[in-house]
Formats: C-alpha cells, structure tokens, sequence
C-alpha cells in the first residue's frame, strides 16, 4: 500500500476525461481554447487579475518564476529542507543563472520573519557578498505544516521592507488551504506573494502543475522563459484541461480534503510518535528500525526519514480501508 | 482543414489507451515498468544498446543531448534554418551555458560535409575565436528533405575527423524513415551519430519524445541533467506508456507513412509551383498572395512561408478526403 | 617593425609613471582616490553625469556592459565582423547567461539603421524566435571606420522606436574621434548609447580599460557583475592611475592623432590598393602573397587577412622612420 | 596604520620594476618571452611539470580552476567561511554555470576528512539531489591557519576514493609554506590537489595571480575559459614580469616570512585574547567594542570581525615599529 508519495498516485478519472475530451484538436502550444481559459479560471479564483503558464512539474514552475524574481548575480533566501535546495537536481541555479540559495534553519521547515531578517542582517552590503533578491517559502511546507495568510502577511511584508520578492512553492498548495479554510487571496498576493507555482500533481492530476503570476507585467519574460526551457508542450491543451478540470466545482479541493483527512487519522494513530503536528497530508513519525520493518512486512510503502523516523504520505484517492488498517498497524506497534 | 502542423494533429486512438492504462500505478518519475521498458525497446530498434529518456518536447530532447555534447565555450554547426536556431528560443544557449550556433546556408535546409569543412576551416585554431565542439543535423529536414544513411555517415566520417559530436534532431525522423525504408542503425549510429531526439508529438504521440543516447556512457550526465532542467515528470510513466504504444507493431511508421503519402499527393498537385522536393510530410509551393487567399477562404490553414510561398503540412491522421480536395484545389489554382 | 596590432605597443611613459605613483598606498579595490575621481573625470568629458568602472580587458568591459543590457533569453544585434562575435571567445555568451548574437552583413564592419530595422523585421514576434535587446556598435569598426554623431544617432532613434538599448564598443574610440574631432557626448548619449568600453590599452595604457555607464541606474548592478566575474582587482588604483594619466591634458588624443597619422601615410602609399578608406589607424590593403612575403622579408610584421589582404594597424608609438620606410616600401611593390 | 588586509600593502619595488621592464615589447595577449617562462618557473618550483596561468584576481584563479573541475550540475564542497562562498560575489555560481557550493562547519574555516566524508554520505545518490564533483580549501585558511602536507594528503586520498577533485585556494599560500617549511609539491599534488590559485597579490604582487593546473590536461580548457571571461589581458607580460620577479630568489618566500614573523609579534601580545593560533599572517583577537575603539584612536587600521573580535591581517611591508607600537597597545588594553 502506497504511502510514500502523493507524487506516485492515480490522476483523477475527471483529469483522464478532460485530457481524452481536448485530444482531438487543431491547436498547437498554447493556442487552444482551454490554455486561453487558464488565466480567467485563476483570476476569479485569486480574486484578481493573474498570469497563469502550465508546465509539468514543480520544478519548472519553481524555477521559472524563480528566475524571473532573481538576477543571476542575487541569491533566494530559504530553508535549508526547501524542495528547491534538497530535492530539484539544483535546478534554481540552472534556471537563474548561478542565483544562490541562502538556507535558513528551523523546525518544520518553516520560514520566520525573524530568520529572514537575521540572515539578511548577517550580510554585508558591499559587492563581495551576495545580496538576497527574494524569499521563497514552501506551503504546505516539507514537513506538512502550513502557513496562515497572517504568517505569509508578515513574511510579505519584511520581504517589501527588505527589497525582497516573495515567492510561494505551492506543490502541496491545496492541502494548506483544505486545512485553513482560508482564501487563495489572502494567502499569496494580499499577503505579499508575487509568484508561485499551483500543484496539481500531488493532487489529482496528471502531469500539470500552474505557474502563477500576481505580478503579472512579469508574464511576457515567463513565457520566453517557459519555451527556452523546453516547457512549451505542442498539445499543451492536454495540460490545461486537466487543470481545468481539477478546479471545477472545487475538485482540487475536495482531493486535498480526502488526504489530509487520511492524514489526520494516521496521525491519530501516531499519537505521541508524531514530530510534527499534521496539518496537511503528511506524517512524520518517530518508528525504529524494528517497528518498521514490521510495517513493511505488513506491506506499508513509505520513507525512512533519517535514523528512527519514517515519512507517510497520503493521496487524494487513499481508500479508507487501507488507512484504517495503517492507523491499527501503527497503534498495534 | 489543418495543414499548418503536424503538432497540431490529436494523439493515435493507441496512446490515449497507453495512457489511461498506465494512469493507476503507484510508481514516481521513471521506476515504472513502462520506462524501464524503454531501454531495451530502443536497443531493438536501433540493434545496439542505447539509453533512452522520455522528455516533453522536442526542444528538451535536442537541447539536453547537445549540453552533453558541446561545453559552453564551444559551439554547434548547424544550418541556420535548423529548428535548434530559429525555433527553440534560445534553447541551446540555455542549456549549454552559453555554447554558440554556428550557422551553415545551403538548401533545403541541409548539412553537407563541404559546409561543415569550410566553416571549419575559417576558424583560426585560437583561443580568441570559439571552436566547434559537435554538428546538429536535422533528419527530415525543416524543409522536409531526407538524409540518405551514406549521407549521414559522410557527415559522420568528417566529424571523426574534426573531434565533433554529430547529434541529430529527430523530430520527423519517423518520416524520413518512412521514406527511405533504410534501417534506424544505419542513418544513426552506424552512420556515427551520438546522440539524437527521436519524435514523436508530430507523428500520433500526445506530448513524449525521446531522447536516444548511442553514446551511451553520457547517460548518468543526461538523466541529472533532466531533473535539474524539470523535465524529469512524477509520472513518467504516462509518458513511457505512449512512446511503447507507438512503437509497438510499428505504428510509428505506418503513422508516418500516412502522413507522407498525404503529403505525396499534395506534392503531385503542386507540380512545378513544388520548391522542394516531396520527400517526407512537407510541402513547400510557390503561391501567390492572392491563390493563397483563394485556398485560405476555402478553409485551408496552412502557413504563409515568406513572399509568394506557403508551407503544408500533413499529418498521421490526415483525412483522405481533404488531402484529395486541396490537391484540387492546387490544381485548380 | 611591429604593424600587427595596437594591443601590442607599449604603454606611455606617463601611464607607467602613474602606476608607480599609485603604488604605495593603503586602500584596497576602488577605495582609493584614483578610482573615486574616475566618474568625475569622464562625466566632465561627457558633459553629463556618468558612472565608470575600470577593468582590465575590452572583453570585460563590453559584456559587462551588455549582460546589463540584455537578458539572457535575448538577443544583441551586431556586425558579423564585430569583435565582440568573432574575438571575444564566446564571452557575451558567458556573460548574458545565453543571449544570443543576431549577425547583420555591410561593408566595412558598419551597423546601419537599414540592417537593424531589417533584421527586427525578419524576426517573428512570438516565443518562438529569440527577440532583440540591445544594438552594439564598434567606433572605430574592425575595419577602421568611423561612426560620425549623425549615424550613431539615427541608429539610436531606430533603437528607441525599437524598444532596443544601444551600446557601443569603443576600444578604438579615441581614433575615431581623433578623426572626426566630433565631442565624446555627441557621439555616444546625446545619440542613444546607453553604455560603452572605453579603450586605453590600445592606446597608451597598459591594462586599464574602461566601462562607462551613461544609463546610470546600471551602476550598482555593473559593479556586482563585475566583481562575479573576477574583475575587481584589490589594487585597482593602478587602473584608475594610467586611466587618469591618459585623459590628462588630452593625452588620449595625442596619442589616437599620432597613431591616425601613421596609419594616414601607409594609406596613402597604399593608393588603390586600399580596400576601407583609411579613418582611424587601421589600413587594409590589396597586396599578393609575394608581395606580402616581401615585406615580411623587410622585416615588417603584420596580419595576413585573407587570400591577397593585408591589415596593418599603426600604435601611437609608431616611428616615423618606421612609417616612411614601410610607406616607400608599399610604392615599391 | 593598515592592518586591516594584505591586498591593500604595495607592490614590491621588484615588481613595480619587472612591470617597467617588460613595458616596451612588441607581444599580445601571452605570447611573450616571461608569459612563455612561467610554465618552467612553476614546474621548476613544484617538481613536475604544471601548466599555469596569469589572471589578475584571485577569484578568477579559483573560479576558472572550480570551473574546469566541476560541471554545472554539480557541487563544490567547502568550508561554509571559504572565501568562494562568502567574498567572491558568487563567482563560483557564474564560472561553473550554477554549481552548487556544500557548505561544512569547522573551527578556523579548516576542512576535514570527517567532515567531507559526512557531507557525501548526507547526499542521497539519486538525480534528485545535488552530487558533489570537488573539495575546495584554502590554505592557509581565512583564519590563518595551515595545512600541513599530511593533512591535505588525508584530504586527497578522500577526495579520490569518493571520486572528487582537490582544488587548493592559495591566496596565502606563500604565508602557509613560509611558516610549515614544507615543499610546495608535499602540499599540493603529491597530496592529490589537481589546481591551485598561487596568490601573489596579497604578498607583494601588484595585480598578478596564479592558476597552477597539475590535472594539465585540463589546460586547453583553462586557456579558452580565460579568454572567455575577459580575463587574457592584451599586455599580459606586466602580469608574468611580476609573478617572476616574486619567484625569483625565493622573494615570494621572503615576503611571506617576514608578513608571518609580523603576525606572530601581534599574536604573542594578543596572549590569550587569540581565537586561532597564529600560523601564517592573519591574528584574530577577542577586544571588545571599547578597546576597539581605543586602537582606532590610536591610528590603527583593521576589521572589526563581528561582536567582540578584530582581525589583523600584516602584509609583507609591514613596518617593524609599527608592528612593535601596536603590540604594546595590545599588552596596554
């Protein structure tokens, strides 16, 4: 039973119709009604106007804004777990040009208002050092927790006193707001956010992911960006369907609601094993090495996070039984 | 009726199955059993063992081999209508590191070992003027011309001798062997390419193609260098599960076959307005604004190639009926 | 008798002197009161508000010019011969991240608004096809011509309308306006050039060149570049010292007059032979491979340029024994 | 009184002298008789045949060495205090294309095999994560410390048996064998270090460094790199002329020895206020704010290196009274 990633389960039978319904069209690029669907589609749902460019993985839509946000010369202030530094093949500095991530510590891979302006203090102001162009934050981060609109308000706000763009890596976007019942809105740009990338993978769909730009005078260079960088499907409507279909009557958000409810009763289960409180769909669990193989043997796929500890990830279509069963396997340890 | 791109045309009945087949998998990036099908697939095809990656678009696959072929400071010969130069926005220089194309005239779009010879030979062997590291052919041509397996291996023969790579953009290379009926060992490695993208998104695929490696000990280089430019997708497999199907029985070439008999007829009805010859899916004639205007009022797309010439394109799926009333209506003019 | 290059002269007495001067004292990169008088200088010969950096190579000093005035996914539009395409190694390449040299043709190695506005033309406006950034022109050409304040400023307007920077490489600036005896501001921003390299290496100096900025704004982002890429010296004083020995009572001038000078005579002995009128110090003539040999076996060294072509370039150094003899030996051939 | 950096001392009167002396010959770029002599001179001092290269910073040296010995998709390990990753601008960044620099801890910025071993065994072996391709150190360290031969060999032997490059910052590296009497080749090749920046500017050179390469396969590479970067200066005689002149007589050694014997007088009256024992020309000394403030008064010159601490740093042209007056001011705080 698949635990280990969000990223390996099915897309959503909607998501498959969508991509069968837009096949047969003579459109190329982004040229199709449903690309051309995109930024209205995204607008409404961030409650103002936005640019919205479909690509396939997180990474590109990471990185594309990235580079947008940073010159090659300035560096990306994160957490030292962020997605960006620990797991994209260092592709920030691919697409940036050499831009450096400067890592912040702290639990939970959570970015803090205190940290971004102690590290940005610790730099001095002269041509030797890198100085910082942009902060990037994860929500959900790595770790599952998620950041309230008021948290990413504070960290917009020292970015803007600090010259600094804020970015957001929303892979798991959608299990942060099923979680906080908060708006789009004031979670990104009224909070400060000037890009970020929407997942959808982890959430249903198949292969797109959204790159958002609420500055949108940016829009032009992201989309020389996303076809320099070979991102520029010729049947990009196949991407642009899904996403379409993943918001209709909320589809994104019911998904994530289904996984993070998995989550909430495998970290139930957990109960004082838990390193972190779940607040998305993951679980970190403190497991010995014994305790997991055991789970294992009873046919449990998931990580091991490091000496004693495993990482449980629940998906949108996770059936009901095969948690149950988790969530006994764990309190039977 | 769409005659202005082949990557416009929908996917074969065959991959949409492929992917909806592959769709409910617990796999992530490329462990599943359908890329890792792909290796050996290709090693068929091609009677040697080769690496393959799956990748998104053409651009991708052409740019990601030639950053294995050519360091930065050295550049590319190329024709200066190849795609790889006046297509890919820049692409090569992206992925490269700045690495220069060096551009070759001559028609059709073609590479001849004369033209490769001579542009070496004017670069002062120095370290003011930049050295050519590898050749780019591109097999069919953009003008839809074919290389013959001994020209190739003539190329191949002159970039020995000169320390070049020989890579070859394979967008259409389904057509050219269509054409040809010679065997895909003989106009590649046989004939020394090294590396190639080998298309499919033009000739019935939805949005994979791949990336052949005949050098095959660049491989590790490459699938790093496919993470960090995010083109290594979480399910991969989607992507892997549509090249097989169109390798499968041989559809890729029947495909082809359709789509260059299509464009045979065209050609035949083009008589002497044909610019090129008729030798894979492309039609260039020359026809006046207003003959153009007269076709495009009767519901042709097609595109305007410059003063007095248009191009045609056709694809795998191509309805007998169309193809048969634009020869007409050529005809007609 | 050196009439190779101009690179290869000595540097003046006055700038050597200027360097021992500058030796022993404390104050490292440009903290010290050379570098600090460096804007003042050349704003007072600008006639406006500049921003100058001195670094040690025209190659430095034109890409780090243009990496600020083009991005990485764009492109420069410059002469096929200019030096920047065919000397520099690749280095705009390196420096831009990528951006990509759009090649015009036309005598002499000179841009003309008609080549811009054609090339602009050429380039469909979309994703697809890299767009240009910035227009680069060198004064004097590669082939010793110069721009008059007429020409450079309709190639700035033709710029402007175009939405493009324009920039000027000036290694051999001081020749061309020792010819036209036109003012440095006419010539450069009151006819659009947004940014230059200002050459004294060619011309007494002996490893100062410099980067004006007549769009200031750059400034502190041209300073960062120019520290990333190693061109901060820790002593740069002695740039600063021999750039301010030069610009000191004309000194620049005189030597660009006497080298004009020289080159004028051989000019003149050259007769019909020339192939460029002769407008700075550069003389490229018709002389056969005998010819050549001859002169070769009088001891005179210069470049052979190509089947039955000749560069001789004169240094402000040059003697005047060694011009005469060498002009009677051209009447001699 | 400067003690605040070696890079701001005076050239050397040799120097200044050499630079005189090689003013008036006809040569480019590096093809003069002492640019032709450095190969020997290096060879000569390490006992096997190296290629070297003049540039004029030390950034430059370590970067077009980090350059050559890492790829663009992968890291350079480090101490997280290197001067590459806190004083470069992040110049590894642009040289390599984006490399990334693995940051170790350590007291007094020195590098351990223990630490290296943990950061590789940190980095999970997938194309997800950054593969590291090179150690960096410095030697001697930006806190004055110094690796014996043994030392570095322990280093080297890691760094082979994990399939990395050794590449040694020399900016100090006169200081380091002044003070350890080791040869120069026991610390570096013999101990598995395959390029080094020889730092001559902080010990008596006026604008000269250089990149010793003992991989010297590598020097094709490094020669077009170079001039890619600007950094093949068109009189680069002035730059050989000055690095000979040091190496002659063992002037290098001499200057170090005696900017070492300064530190040490500094070190001995700082007693216990040290933090690092003096091993080469750098004392770091805890004084607090108010004492600080007291040497300031006093007309002495240095950094204040963060809360509570100072950092003297003596130069080659150290005068011994003001070395012995700053002395008794320590022993007088």
């Amino acid at each position: 039973m698949r635990f280990f990633s969000d990223n390996a389960a099915a897309a959503h039978p909607r998501v498959i119709e969508a991509i069968v319904a837009s096949n047969a069209v003579d459109a190329a690029y982004d040229g199709d009604a449903w690309s051309e669907r995109l930024d209205g589609a995204f607008s409404e749902l961030f409650e103002t106007e936005v640019r919205t460019f479909w690509v396939t993985t997180g990474t590109a839509a990471n990185c594309l804004a990235l580079a947008a946000l940073c010159p090659p010369y300035r560096g990306i202030i994160c957490h030292k777990d962020a997605h960006i530094e620990v797991d994209e093949a260092g592709a920030p500095g691919f697409f940036t040009g050499g831009a450096k991530l400067m890592l912040l510590d702290g639990p939970g891979a959570k970015v803090t208002p205190e940290a971004v302006a102690a590290e940005c203090d610790r730099i001095r102001k002269d041509v030797h050092q890198v100085q910082p162009a942009a902060v990037s934050i994860t929500n959900a981060t790595e770790y599952g927790l998620v950041y309230r609109a008021a948290e990413v308000a504070a960290l917009g706000r020292l970015a803007k006193e600090r010259g600094l763009a804020l970015h957001m890596d929303g892979a798991r976007f959608a299990n942060a707001l099923a979680t906080t019942g908060e708006r789009p809105a004031d979670v990104t740009w009224r909070a400060g956010v000037e890009a970020m990338s929407f997942g959808f993978v982890k959430n249903g769909g198949l292969n797109a992911e959204a790159l958002v730009l609420f500055r949108t005078e940016l829009a032009d260079e992201i989309a020389v960006r996303r076809k320099r960088a070979g991102h520029l499907l010729s049947k990009g409507r196949m991407l642009a369907a899904q996403i379409l279909a993943l918001l209709e009557d909320g589809l994104w958000l019911d998904n994530a609601r289904a996984a993070n409810a998995a989550a909430r009763v495998l970290g139930e289960a957990g109960g004082n094993r838990l390193i972190y409180p779940v607040e998305a769909n993951e679980v970190f669990l403190k497991v010995g090495p014994e305790e997991a193989a055991s789970l294992i043997a009873q046919g449990y796929d998931f990580y091991d996070w490091g000496p004693g500890e495993i990482r449980l990830v629940t998906s949108w279509d996770q059936k009901a039984e095969d948690v149950e069963r988790l969530a006994a396997a764990l309190v039977a340890l």
